[in-house]
C-alpha cells in the first residue's frame, strides 16, 4: 500500500492522513468546492476538488471517487465516519475496482447495516437482546402480540435506522397504532424502507459500546469500552474510556460478546459494537458501526494502539500483532465534542467564522480538528469542528484537565459545545460517573450557563482589577481588564 | 497550598500553571514589560508586571517576586528552569518569608551548585566520575601531576560553571598552561569565581540524565533516563526517553546511582542526575540540576506521570505515591526544541515576528509553547520558542510521528530549527541510535537542509501541478501551486 485516498473530509480526514504519513504512505484528498482551503485539503499529498458543496454531489458519489483514486494511482481508500463508510455497494465498487477497501467486507456492511440482520446474526451466538420482535414487524396485531411478551413502554425502531431517525417511544396500549405509522412513513422517508421492529424500552439506560479489531485470518480482540451516554437528540457529545461502572467481570462479557457479534457476520478491520446498559448493569446489544467511530480516540489514548494504522495493516493482510492478554487499560480519557452549535439555545447550529481560533496543548491534552483560524464554518457538513480529549492517570485527573483544556480553548465568532461541556464535567451526577442517556434533559436546564454571562463577568472582573490596584503599586496588564479576567472570574464563580 | 507565583516566563510558566489550575491551585504570573501579552500572562488568575525586559532588572530581582507574592496571598513560588530556580539564596529567602520553595532546600542548591561540592558529596556513595581533581586546581605543577594520572585529553572546567562557559579541551601538555589560564579568566568574568578543576576528556561521550524525585520523608524514586546527546554549543536539541542503548541492568545501575546522589545531598522535589556515558557504556556522574528540565515532558510521557503535580506534591509534605517497583516505561518518546535560530547558519539567534504559526496536533503529539501567532520573539530571553515531543509505541513510532508533526508545524517570519529537526531524525545515526555528543559537528555539514532550497521546491511544485492537469480533468487547489505542494515535494526529495 503507498497511497491511500481518503474519501472524507474535515478533521476525520487529517486524522487518517497524519497516520498515513507516520507510515510512509502517501495520501490523496478528494474535496468539495466549499473545503478548498481546509487543512486536510493542505496537508494531503495531493487534492483533488470532486465537486459542489452539497455531499450528493461531492462526498457522496462514489464513482468519481473511484476514478480519482484510480487517476492518481491510490491502491486503497479509507472511507472516514459517515458518508460512504457504511455504504456495502461502495465498499464492493472499490474491491471491484482493484482498489482496497480500508474496512470490513461488504458483506459485513451490509449484514450489520439492517438492524434486524444484524439480531439475528448475533442470535447465532448468544448475544443478550433487549426483548422485542427479531423480524420486521407484520402488522399491529403482531405488535399488540410482542408487547404481551415486553410489557410497556416499548421503542417503534426502523429497522434501517440510526441517528433517531424513525425512533417512536410507545407508553400506553392506545398510542401504538398511531406510533407506528409515524415510524414507518418516518423510516420510509428518511431511509426508503419503512420496515420496523419493537423493542422493550430500557429506562435510564447507559450506551457502552465496545471497540473490536479483527483481522483477515480470524483473530479478535476487544480494546475495552467506551461511556457514550451524554447525548443530544441521541448524538453522542462527551465520550470517555474506561466506564466508571463496569466490573472487570462485565467488562470481559461485554468484550467477549462484542467478538461473538464480530464473528456473527466474519467481521475484519475495527468495528465497534453498541450495547444498553441498564441500571442492574444488564446489557443488551443494539447494533454495529462497520467503521471507525468519531470517539475512536479515547480508545487510543487508554491503550496506546493507532487505530488508523491498525486499520490500514489489518487492509494489508497482516495479523493482529496482539492477543487480548497484551492489552490493558492505562489511566482513562474523556472526549468532548466541539460542535458548532449554541447549547444555550437547544443546541441549534451555529454558522460563521472562526474569528479568534487557539486550540489548548499541553500534557494530556489532544485536539483532533478540521479547521484553522480565520475560516468559515461550512453550513452544508456536519456542525462537529473540533474533538477535544484528555487523558490522565485516572479519571479525575482527566476530567480536570479537560476542564482546563476547556476554558484555554479560545473560539470567537462562533457559539460552540465548549461551555456546555465545561458545565457538564462539574456536575455531581458527571463526577460520581451516576448518569445515563437522559443527562442532558434531566439536569441541563434552561440557564444553566447563565454565569458564563459576559456582562456579569465584565462587572466582576472591573471589581477585580480595582482590588489589585489598590494593593499593588507596579502595573496591571491591560489585557486583563478586557477579555482573559472574564474567563478566570467565569471559573472562580 | 492555595496560590501559586510562577517565577519564570513563557512555555515554563504556562506548563506549571496548567498543572496548578488542574489541581484546582490559583496562580500569579510575574511578567517583564517585553512580556505583558503572552500567553501565560493571559492564562494567569493573577498578573503583575514587575520592570523592563532585561532579566537583571525584572526575572532576576528575587526581592521584587517576593514582594509580589506577598501582595497577592502567594503561599508558594514555582520558580521553572533558569532564572532564580538554582539560587539557592532566593530559595532560602523565599522560605524565610514563610512562602512555599517548589523545589528542593536552599542546602541542596548549594551543594549540587558547586561541581567540586557536588563531586565530594556524591563520591561518599562510590558514585562513578571522570577521573581528575577533586579540590580547585592549586598551580601548573598539581595540574601535570593529575595530568599523568589521567592522560590526555583533559578538560578543564569552571567549579561554577555550566552551558560549556570556562571549559577546554586541552590535548598537549605544552598547551596545558595557557589554557588553564583562559579557563580561570573565563571562569572569573562568567561566573565571579576563577575556580577550575581537570578532568579526563571522554571521547565520543552521550550525555544520558537521570530523573529523580525524593520526598521530604527520605523516599526516593528514578523515573529512568533521558538521552540528550544530540546539542549545538553544549545545549540540548534533541532529547528522547528511553535512551536507545542502555541495557535494564545498566538503566538500573544508573537510576541508582543518582537516587545516591539524591541522598548526598539530602535532596527533596525533583532532580536530575546527569552523566557522561561512554562507547563501553561506562557512565561517569557529571553533575546535578537541582529543578525541572527543560526535557522534562518525554520522562512525562513515557511515565504517565506529571512531573509539576508531583513537584507541588512534594512541597506540600506529601510522601511519594509509588515505589520504584510501581514505575515502567510505556513507550518511547521524542522531543525537538524549537529555537528561533537560523540551523543553517551556524545556529544564530534569529528575531522577528511569528507571522503565521501554527501548531501540529493529533495522537501522541504534544507543544508546549509560550507563544502566539502574530507575536514577536523578544531579544531578552532564551531563544527557544517551543518543545514539540511526539510518544510512540516504540522508537520507530515516536520517530516518524515527531516528522510528521514537524512537516505539520507551520512558522513564517522567523528561523527556527524545524528543519534542523526534520534533518537530524532522519540520518542514518539517529535512526539506529548510534550517536554521541559529536552528532552535530559529524554529520551536520554546511548545505545538509539545501534541499528544502525554495526556488528547487517551487519548481517541482509547478511540474507535479502540471503532471496532475494532463491525467486529470477535474480541479487542482489552487494552494497546491504554491505553500503547501512546496512542502510536499520537498518531503518526497
Amino acid at each position: 500500500m503507498k497511497k491511500i485516498l481518503v474519501a472524507n473530509r474535515g478533521e476525520i480526514a487529517l486524522r487518517v492522513m497524519r497516520s498515513a504519513r507516520e507510515l510512509g504512505i502517501l495520501t490523496v484528498a478528494v474535496f468539495s468546492e466549499a473545503d478548498r482551503t481546509m487543512p486536510f485539503v493542505q496537508f494531503a499529498d495531493e487534492a483533488i476538488c470532486i465537486g459542489p458543496a452539497p455531499s450528493s454531489q461531492s462526498y457522496l458519489i462514489g464513482d468519481k471517487i473511484i476514478a480519482v483514486a484510480k487517476q492518481t494511482g491510490a491502491d486503497a481508500i479509507h472511507p472516514g465516519y459517515g458518508f460512504l463508510s457504511e455504504n456495502a455497494g461502495f465498499a464492493d465498487a472499490v474491491t471491484k475496482a482493484g482498489i482496497t477497501f480500508i474496512g470490513p467486507s461488504a458483506a459485513s456492511i451490509e449484514t450489520m447495516g439492517s438492524k434486524l440482520a444484524a439480531k439475528q446474526a448475533a442470535q447465532k451466538f448468544d448475544v443478550p437482546m433487549v426483548p422485542g420482535t427479531e423480524t420486521p414487524l407484520k402488522d399491529l396485531n403482531e405488535a399488540k402480540e410482542v408487547v404481551k411478551r415486553t410489557g410497556f413502554p416499548i421503542l417503534v425502531k426502523a429497522s434501517a435506522g440510526g441517528g433517531g431517525k424513525g425512533m417512536r417511544v410507545v407508553e400506553h396500549e392506545k398510542d401504538l397504532e398511531e406510533q407506528i405509522r409515524l415510524a414507518k412513513s418516518e423510516a420510509l422517508s428518511a431511509f426508503g424502507d419503512d420496515a420496523v421492529f419493537i423493542e422493550k424500552y430500557v429506562a435510564a439506560p447507559r450506551h457502552i459500546e465496545i471497540q473490536i479489531l479483527g483481522d483477515q485470518h480470524g483473530n479478535y480482540v476487544y480494546l475495552f469500552e467506551r461511556e457514550c451516554s451524554i447525548q443530544r437528540r441521541h448524538q453522542k457529545l462527551i465520550e470517555e474510556a474506561p466506564s466508571s461502572i463496569l466490573t472487570p467481570a462485565i467488562r470481559a462479557a461485554m468484550g467477549q460478546k462484542a467478538v461473538d457479534v464480530a464473528k456473527a457476520c466474519n467481521y475484519y478491520g475495527a468495528g465497534t459494537v453498541e450495547f444498553l446498559v441498564d441500571e442492574q448493569l444488564n446489557f443488551y446489544f443494539l447494533e454495529m458501526n462497520t467503521r471507525l467511530q468519531v470517539e475512536h480516540p479515547v480508545t487510543e489514548m487508554i491503550t496506546g494502539l493507532d487505530l488508523v494504522k491498525l486499520q490500514i495493516a489489518i487492509a494489508r493482510g497482516e495479523k493482529l500483532p496482539f492477543s487480548q492478554e497484551d492489552l490493558k487499560i492505562n489511566g482513562h480519557a474523556i472526549e468532548l465534542r466541539i460542535c458548532a452549535e449554541d447549547p444555550a439555545n437547544n443546541f441549534l447550529p451555529d454558522t460563521g467564522s472562526l474569528n479568534t481560533y487557539i486550540r489548548p496543548d499541553g500534557y494530556g491534552v489532544r485536539v483532533d480538528d478540521g479547521y484553522e483560524a480565520g475560516m468559515d464554518i461550512p453550513i452544508f457538513y456536519d456542525p462537529m469542528i473540533a474533538k477535544l480529549i484528555a487523558w490522565g492517570q485516572d479519571r479525575e485527573e482527566a476530567r480536570k484537565r479537560l476542564i482546563r483544556a476547556i476554558q484555554e480553548y479560545r473560539v470567537e465568532g462562533i457559539k460552540t459545545t465548549l461551555p456546555f461541556g465545561e458545565w457538564a464535567l462539574q456536575q455531581a451526577p458527571f463526577i460520581t460517573g451516576q448518569f445515563d442517556t437522559g443527562f442532558i434533559g434531566k439536569y441541563f436546564k434552561a440557564g444553566a450557563l447563565d454565569n458564563n454571562d459576559p456582562m456579569e463577568a465584565t462587572v466582576a472582573a472591573l471589581l477585580a482589577v480595582q482590588a489589585w490596584e489598590e494593593v499593588d503599586p507596579l502595573k496591571i496588564p491591560e489585557k486583563k481588564a478586557t477579555n482573559w479576567i472574564n474567563r478566570q472570574e467565569m471559573r472562580k464563580q
